[in-house]
This record gives structure tokens, sequence and C-alpha cells, in this order.
């Protein structure tokens, strides 16, 4: 942490922002320049101290240096996280596409739209059972009705399925049904929310808020991670900016930028990334292009009757034709898709 | 619900959008100008049927007219909603003053904070129990603990309190001990936390998102009344913006826009709106000029030694003179500072 | 300037920082902590070291410290700014109010306006001959036969003109007609334009752009004094944000805040800050509040005729009004509107 | 254009309104739903008259149909724009590289560079002569002499130049000497630019600013297209939201809405998208993979001297490695590299 002194400041200032420094228990190094004095504080201070010294008399400004997340770090864990399921490991080698209807709906629709993006050779299964929504007058999820039809559906398919949670005191019924627990993006510095899936047992996938800073949203990982749940992957799904065209605008510099800073596998989200179907494809193959660890995509049977979110979900027939393309876009850059049942007979097919 | 037909939309197109609105239970209403085919839906349609005509072929736009909010809207309930704490009425032709520390720290801190708070003018007593803080190594306010304090401090001024509640498992435990209940900003979209702070029997104020547009705002204040609870006011707490020089932007267009658009007292926060303490005065200043109905500002004995927020806290002194600007201003504007023994005293002191 | 270098760096990227440093012609400082070493570099390095240092192997940031700005900052030049136009000072202990048409579109539409304007205690008389317009399609002003009926009005009525100058090229020809030039929103950083209006023997009026930081105003206000220019002004209008609801978002932090950072005086534009005619009135209580030196208000004979920005503009009878309660406010804060006859002959009314 | 009636209208209101669509030429069609009355204006209403009719007593709103754009549209022109540069052409099945410095130094540096994208397998040479920059205090450019550099390069290389225009007066010499004319971000409003690069018989490459929507990007090549100049190709270079980690955010949703919404090329600047050098591969690969028809970026022989943008330059053998992963992606998107001798001969090497 560094103190930049007002220009002109007195010698009192100076000895007062000193005093405040040793008083929090550092040591300080004075550093004077030909326009501005600097006092670097030696050691590692907490945050809070920026606040302590910014309203000291004679202070301009007070610059943190040492980064305020430590298990999130890449300096911290230089090696990647790996999350495995089943026989697929997300933050490999190899892109995992998670995929399935915004919210469940019925049995049918979930049934038929797990058959379909495993023919297409998804690999997980994604479906809201505990809805967020703008409006209290919009549906709102089934709620563990919701959770009993993804599991036949994993029961039916194998594909292991992800699911959001949105309160604390559902942490724990949720992860008895679901592989992966999902926190929204409304739901970033959802701080109980944070810390009760740090004590899960089951991997959780942190969806970036929508004005929420790199720095932040590591902020919010390391909540979970100091609870001991290690298994923490990112999701990038848009954020909000002054374009309103599209729903969000997905904001593919943060894929390279968390994976510098970060060991935590980093998804990206283009259905809520752009809010518009014909958009999802070339949304997705940005960000495998980019160097995603995985997709999540919204698909529904008939994208004009869903409960939620129809504008940006994909037919079945458009998901397979995106997961054609996301398949030579993720060869070309060296990180193909994971390996399935359904994409090794499609290679199959192909090579005929 | 208006649906605008691309150029060159087909017939069939065109009865495909008519045959969906009429199985959603609604009547259509055509219209072709010279170069768009319009469709209006009659009646109340839902906000979730955008999304479905959306998607359809030969769509080009989808546009809601009917605000998707009722119970918060002047055109449900035209007159302005009052909320009565003691002898102080929040929303009515007076102003209302919160004042106090950001986080509960001692009881000596809050009991001198609320006493100067009182003497300078105050009405309500603010301070935080329960503190959503960015990082998980920052002090997250004392809990139960903190609530006795303040309920101390309220014992000894006579100051009505509002304190923070950030899970909804909490939400029984703060309302046995807080006059008003505040949820934060980064709750906005936290709906269990909406509905339960709903079904309790204390006034709810509602921080607006970093982030959050007013139709959003207003739609979780939809989610609270929806559940019963009519006492709910807005505050407005500054926006996230390019600009990073001030932690935040303080919209004071939204005092003007949330009174014309609902029935729902409105209340700045300067201190967050802006993050520095040098700025608090004429944030606070502006805001009461536009027409807020209250104010809501942290004070601490020693913003040096806060454990939160130090950087925009006011001292003791400088709440005082804030107060006694705010007073002139409010004059000014048709909507004096509501009395209390405090001011009465000053008032006569002034004279003298 | 302060280059922080990554944890576990080699002697050799240490050295190499060094020396590029040496190379630029500066000295440097060395400071170890407990996780980071810092490199000082004493003396003022120009803005464009860092994008050199940034680059070297081995640094993980580099901050600046020094402002890049130095004419237009108070710690260069302490005292305010005023600038002089007849008997009205802008920048001084007294508020000025420059009212008009957005466009200048008829001799009788300016004459009627300047009148009641003037009438109103208004100061100034605004009106655009050359109008930035983000359709072509638009009316793009009337060129000099507009500054010409400026010119007549201000004649007729003895106030001070300010009007828009949108190319180098035109700035001779509308300095001859103007008193103030303004330069817009669009323009901020034209930088061509802004050496011409440094150029000038004419006040510049620079309103801040759509997502102008702070830092980069005070920078286009440098351009414009580096050319010798002292008499500038800064005015705000709104900045783009995610909200859409109003045309821009009146930014009243930035009022106190250029104030410090800045002597030069500071108007405010309700008018382009909100967009609309029933919130210009409480933005502008709010800038005079939060302390600005002036107003910039739109005015029209029949806003649902106007050829420009119809929606945000007074009628003659909602600017009187206006201007009742500015001057109350203006009061209240220690800042009083400016003397002119008109004003003199209202408060004598008033007190009869 | 729709107008929506307020709740609760007189018939005197909804007159007024119809009476003024009938003086500004157009028929009205009213249409009386459950809650809302709503007018439509028939014709092409010119996008002021929004202004007149909001501001109109009874009005809740006014919401425009048709886009106020007509030569930019896809509507207006459905076949792709093809913009030929001797034997490369823009906007067709193959991908266009733009590769240089940020400014032109010296004759070496241009020299060399030219060179060594060419030898990469680039299509156009970059480079600035005239420099916007933030500080008046910065390097800003050689001028003519740049543009002689430039010259010499083309003749040296063969490779076409393209060049950035800041001031009208300018064009008529930049055009003198360029292949393409570029207009910056910050001139995307700068209309007597637009203008005056309209009439000039040279390609225009518009940079889409900080804080451009799509539509007012597209109304600004309009002003372009409007003046008869048909040459024109649009620039994503990342736009200004609330992170400052990356100095910009590239938009990739920007890539196929503007192929949606416009028949004109588009090129990605993944250099000032990102701002650092590390992060250009993957955001221009992401953009590549969203269906760019070119790249535009900046390379430097020693990017830790470069007098501009040094921190997101890259150095020649960094750039040989992004041309190899380009081709990859662009190959696997089915829109294969431009074919130049260069990029011949390293395939004959790859495969011998």
């Amino acid at each position: 942490m560094i103190v930049v002194m007002k220009v002109g400041h007195t010698t009192e200032e100076l000895d007062g922002v000193v005093a405040r420094i040793t008083e929090a228990g550092f040591r300080s190094n004075l550093s004077r320049g030909v326009e501005h004095t600097v006092v670097g504080v030696v050691g590692q201070p907490p945050p809070d101290l920026k606040d302590d010294l910014e309203v000291l008399a004679g202070v301009e400004d007070v610059i943190p240096i040492t980064k305020p997340y430590k298990l999130a770090s890449r300096d911290f864990q230089p090696v990647d996280t790996l999350i495995q399921m089943k026989d697929v490991v997300i933050g490999g080698p190899e892109l995992v596409v998670m995929a399935g209807p915004c919210a469940v709906e019925t049995e049918e629709q979930v049934m038929a739209t797990a058959k379909a993006v495993k023919a297409a050779g998804a690999h997980i299964l994604r479906g809201g059972a505990y809805k967020p929504r703008t409006s209290p007058y919009q549906f709102r999820g089934l709620g563990e009705a919701g959770l009993r039809i993804l599991a036949l559906a994993r029961q039916e398919t194998g594909l292991p399925i992800i699911t959001e949670v949105m309160a604390p005191e559902d942490v724990e019924l949720v992860s008895r049904y679901t592989d992966i627990l999902q926190v929204g993006a409304r739901n970033i510095q959802n701080f109980p929310l944070l810390d009760e899936v740090g004590k899960a047992h089951k991997p959780v996938m942190l969806k970036r808020g929508m004005s929420t800073t790199y720095q932040e949203w590591l902020l919010s990982a390391e909540y979970i991670l100091a609870q001991g749940n290690k298994q923490v992957m990112l999701c990038e799904r848009g954020i909000r900016t002054f374009e309103t065209y599209t729903r969000n605008t997905l904001d593919v510099n943060a894929i390279p930028v968390i994976q510098k800073l970060s060991h935590l596998p980093v998804i990206a989200d283009p259905s809520h990334g752009t809010g518009k179907w014909y958009l999802v494809t070339p949304a997705a193959l940005a960000a495998v292009a980019a160097g995603a660890d995985g997709l999540l995509i919204e698909v529904h049977p008939s994208p004009d009757h869903a409960l939620a979110d129809g504008a940006q979900s994909l037919t079945f027939e458009n998901f397979q034709a995106l997961m054609e393309k996301v398949a030579q876009v993720a060869q070309a850059v060296g990180k193909p898709l994971a390996k399935t049942s359904a994409n090794a007979i499609q290679s199959q097919r192909k090579r005929a």
C-alpha cells in the first residue's frame, strides 16, 4: 500500500500518516520525489487500512498494491484447478458444454431436451428449479419438484446436472440433487449464500454479476474458497453497458484476464451474454476462441412456449448446428471438445 | 404490447404471430403502415409473452406498453405513501435525516454517535450489525450483539433505528430489534430476501443496486409490496459508471423520476453516492434540492479508525455543519427539515 | 510514477526496469516490501513512460502519481478563474444563468426567447447555429444566418451570447459574432478544434463528453489552456450510463470534484442532463445546491414545434418558475443569482 | 412511430396529439386497449417528430418503429458491400488483416514493421501520422512527413495503407497519400469530418466511439454514405464500461449484430479493444470466430520504446504467432485468411 501525500503537505501531516501506519502495526518507508512525497506501507495491510489513511490530513491518494484475494489468485496456486464430473474434467485440456432449458417446466420438456443435447455432444445438463425473476409476477420455478425432474433426466441420460440455488437455507436441499451448484449473477455479492455454498461438498459455478469487476468477482470466489470448498468455476455471462440492443454485452476479454489472474476454470454463457438466439452461436464461438474452458447454453424444445428466456434459447436443431461449429473452433485453438459417446458417433458419421 | 413485423414479412408469419397471441388468450389489433405492419396485443399480457413473440419468424421487435409493476406505480396509487416513525413522517411535507456509523463497532462508538447526530437534528439512527463486505477478510459486523447496542442507543436517545438485514433467515431476528429494515444495494435482486421482508411487519428501505434500472428497482419494491408490506421506501445510493474517481455516481435524476413513477418515498445516500467525505455535503444538498424525502448519512466519532467506510464518514463537527446547510436548502425548496427537540433548540439559539 | 514488480520477478527483470528508467532520463528509487518490490521513478516523467514500462518483463503494474494536467490544476493555480462578460462574472460569488433555444430557427423565435429569458433574470443568451445531430437527416442549423440572428438579439436585449462551434475552420467566423464559444460534448476530444479555440480571443465553454472521465475532461481543457486561452469554463451535461429512461444521467458529483481539482468555473446543463422538461427544474436546483457556478437551460416559445430538443425545452412560463426556485436555492447555499435589471424589478415586486 | 397515451388522458389531450400528427403531414391510427390508448403515426415520420409529440399533454411515451438510418441498412441493401484494395477484398468470403505501428515514428521503424507484417501474412499496413492524444503533452504524430514515410513503405512492400484523418481540412491531403481513410473513435460524431470523408474518393474505416450505440454508429456511417461515398467499413475497437483492468471492453456481440443490421464490412481492433498486448491474441481469435471481416493490429519493432500505445503493441514474433493462430480459426469458421504471397510461402513451408 502506497500513500501519496499532497503537494505542499506539512510535516505534521506526514508525521500523522506515519503514526497511523505504525498504530496499525506496519512499518513505513518514506520516499521524496521532485513533486510528491510517497509513503510505502511495508507488509500486507488489510484492505480497510486504505479507508483509514485516505481521510487523514495531507493525503492525496492511497494505492493498494497487494491483490486483496489470495486463494483465488494464480500467485497462490499456479496450476489450474481441475473439476472432475464423472468422466469429464472442467478446466483441463478439453472443452466442456453444459446445455439445457432455462427453467425446468415439465418432465417431458426436460427429458426431451436432455436427450437432444446429449445426442448433440453436450456433457452436462442445465436447468433451473429456482428462478430469479425481475418481476414477482413471472414464473419462479418448480422448486423441489423441478429438482426431482432433473435427477430423473440424469438417471435416464447419465448427464451430470447443474442447477441454481438462490437462498442459503436451500443449499442443503439442492445439494442433495445436483452435481454442480450454480450461484446466479444477481447473487454475486449475496455473501450469506456464498458462505453456505462454500461449506457444501459440491462444485460451484459462480456467475459474474451484471456490473461486477474482475477483482470483485474473484473476491466473491474467495468467499467460497475461504470456507473450504475448492471446486469453484467462474462463468462470464455478459455485463451491463450503455448498449441495450443486446440483453448484455458478453465480455470476452474476461476469459484470458481471469485465466491470467486465477487458476479457476472459466465458463462462458453466450445465451445471457447476448439475449438473442441468433447471436448465441457467434458469441459461443468467440468465447471458445478466446480460450473458455466451457460453455453454458440454453436449449428448449419450443422456445416460443418457454416459461423463461425464450428469446435466447436455441431449438434442438440450432444447438446441433452450434455444436458442430464449436467442435471446429475448439479444435483450431487446441482445446478440443471433450469426448462423449455422442460425438464419437458423430465424428464416425462425418468420416463415413 | 406491440409487435412490429419485419419489412417484407410473409402472410404466414403474420398469421403465426396472431395465432400465438390468440393462444395466449389475448385479442390482436392489426395496423399496416407504409413500411411496417404492427400487431397490437389487446389486454394486459404478462411480461413473458414478449419473449415468446420475439422468437417467432417475421418479428422485428416486441415493445411492452404497460408498466410491469402495479402496486409500486403512481397509476395504481396516486397519493404518496407516508411512513410514520414515532413522531416523524417519511414521505410527507418534511425532510427526514437518518445518520450514524456505517458499522456498529462498540457501545461507546454508537452511543456517542447517536447523541451527536440527535443533537445536530437527525431523526433516525443508522448502523450496521450485518455488513456486506466485498472481501471475506474485512470486518463483517457484530451480528445480534450489534443489534443490542443499537437498541440501547434507541432507549437512550429516543431515536428510531434502521439497520440492514442480509439473509432471509435473519429477518425475524433483526425485526425484533429494528424500526426499519434496510435491504442493501447488493441484495436488490435477492428475491428470497425481498419476499421475506415483504412478510415482516416493519417498514423497509430498499437501496438501489449498483446497476439497477428504475424499472428493475420498482419491480424489486413490487416483490415486497406483493407480500403485503406496504411500508416501503427507496434509497438512491449512487450507481456504477465508467467514472472511478468517486466510489459511485449519485443519480439525482432518480429522485424526481421515481417520485413521478411511484408513490413511495425516496431517500438519498450521499455517503455511498460519492465515497469521499468532502463530497457528502454538496451531494446531500443536491439531493434535497432535487426533492428527496430524506437523507442517509454516515457519521463516525473518528473516521480514520472506522471499521468500515471511513473515507466517506463525517466527523460530528462536519455532520453538524451539513445539517445547518441542509436546513437552509430544505427551507428554500419548501420541504423543511422535520422538527425535533434538537433543531427547535438550534433555531431558538440562531434567532437569539 | 511507481512500478510494481511481479511476485517472483528475477534480478535481470528488475535491472531491466531500472535501466529503462535511466534511459528515459530519470532516477529510480527501490523499495522491497514483504511481498512486492516497488520502483519509484523520481521526477516528472511524461505519461507515455507508463506504456513503455508496462510491457517490460517482470512488471505487474505501473501507477502514475503526478496528475497529467498542469494548467487546469488547482495545484498550479489555487485561485478561481473568473470570466467577465460585460457586467456579469462567471466563477465568482454569484450564480450565472445562460438560457435560450437549442437551435436558432427564426428571428422571431430567438427574439421572443431572448426577451423572455431576460425578463426572467437570465444573464446570457444561448442558441445553436451549427447543430451536431445524430442523424444526417435532422435539422443541422442555419449557419452564419443563425449567428446574425443571435447578434441581433444581443443588440436588442444587451445579453451576451454563447453558441457552439463544430469545426476548426469555423472558429474565426463564429468568434466574430459570439461572446462565448461552446465546444459540444461530441467534440470533447476533437483535438484540432480544441487547439483552434485555444488560439481564439473569446472565452470557451467545454462540455463534458458522454463518457469522459474527470481527468480526460481536464486534459481537454488543458489543450485549450496550453494554446494560451485562459478563459475556459467546464459544463457538466450528463453522462451515458446503463439507465435509458433519462437521456443522460446528470453527474452532480462532478461539480464539487472539478472545483476541488481545478480553478475553472463549472456550469451545469440540466436540459441535456435529463432530456425531459419536467426533470429540468429539480436537476437545476440540485446543480445549484451542489455549488455550480452557472446553469445552461433550453427554453423555446413552443417546445412541441422546436426543430431540436423539444422534449427537454422549457416554455417561457416554466422557465420563469424555474428562475424563482433557483433564486431561493442559490440564496440558501450562499451563491445568490447575479443581479440583473430584471431580477431587481422582480425582487421589488415580491417585496411589495 | 407509436404514441402511447397516459392512463386517464382526456379527450382533448388525445385530439391534441392527433392534430399535431396531422399538422406534421401524417395520418394517425387509433387503437384503444384495455389500459392504454395508442396512436400510430402512419408513414415515415422524421425522428424529430418524437420530440414534438413527447411534450404534448397526456402523452406517456413515443416509440419510433422505423430505423432512422437507410443507406447503411440491410433492408435498403441486402447484399454485402465489398471493398476492393488491389487484389484484396474486404467484406467478402476471406479475412483481411491490417497491421502496423500505432504511430509513424521513423522511416526505419515503419519499413521494418511493414516488411515484418507482410512476411507474416498481413494485407494492409496501418500507421498514424496524425494522432489523437488525451494529453496535449503527448506525441501527436509527424503529420505529412509521416504520410510520406507510409507511402514509401507501400512502394517498398506493395501493401496498401490505412491512416487516420482528424480534421476536415486535412482530408484532401491525407487522401493523396492513403488507400483507406480512418476516422477514429473520438471523431465518431465529428459531423463536419464525416461529411468531408463522405466527399472523398477513398474507402473509409469508421471506428466506433467509446460509448456509441449500434444505432448511433450506423447513423454516423449514414453521414458518409449520404455524401455519396459507399466504400465504408466499420471497426469495433472496444467500448468503455465500468471495468478498468482492460483499457476497453471488446464488444464481440457487435460483430454479428452489425452484420445483421447492415451490409457494411466489420473490422475488429483487439489492440485498443483490450489495451494489453497479452490479451490481443485471444481477443483477435474471438473476433474472427464471431465472424469479423478483418482485424486491425498494432505491431511495433520495440514496444517498450513506442511513442504511442506501447502496452498494447505486439513484437514481430508475437504478431507472427498470432497470424498462425488466426489462420487456424479463420479456416475453422469458413472465412479463411485472404491469400498473399507471404502466406502462400508459409503454407508451403508448413506442408514441407
